[in-house]
């Protein structure tokens, strides 16, 4: 496993504040496929297309493998996770307590130490 | 309650996409502020602050409300669990099933109706 650049939220959320960004994603959840097959609905250059697909690959977002003579890409969810990460934590605080008070109550009775 | 117009995840991500507006969210996760303090740290005038705060407030990100003289903000989760759901539905399939497999695992033995 490759380790890529560190991943930050900016990166990801300028990756998929875009609309073709976004529609490339969205083709690509089903399963990976090549970049040809990827570019097919898509109204632009397969020059751009694969530009796009760089935006998103350093975003943590997609990453593509050559597969003999045929580029593959695939979702990453890395940049994902990163992404859900950062909007969990920008939550206000007292959601995020109120969250943490219903795990708790939901604990079994002989998890918790006291009452 | 009143209901903003529907929320889509592409107007999140484009509002988030902008680092000033990140910034202006996590100045707001701490907690409810007017929007001269908002706007304190950042080198605009208040008129760009508060542009940047109706695209956050039209994304459902922020919630503003007049409180006597002043504007109070303060960070609307609509916007955060929509972004964060359309992040998670993008995740691969496989990914998913592998999810559901682990809750699954995770169950207790006698809720589980076979084996």
């Amino acid at each position: 496993m490759t380790q890529r650049k560190k991943l930050d939220a900016g990166r990801v959320f300028h990756a998929i504040g875009d609309a073709t960004r976004r529609a490339m994603l969205e083709r690509l959840s089903g399963g990976p496929m090549s970049v040809s097959l990827l570019a097919r609905p898509f109204r632009m250059s397969l020059a751009a297309v694969v530009q796009h697909l760089q935006v998103l690959e350093e975003a943590g977002l997609v990453k593509t493998e050559k597969v003999g003579r045929v580029r593959s890409c695939r979702v990453d969810s890395a940049g994902l996770n990163a992404a859900a990460q950062w909007l969990a934590a920008r939550r206000p605080e007292w959601e995020r307590k109120l969250d943490r008070l219903g795990e708790l109550l939901a604990e079994p009775e002989e998890d918790r130490s006291s009452r």
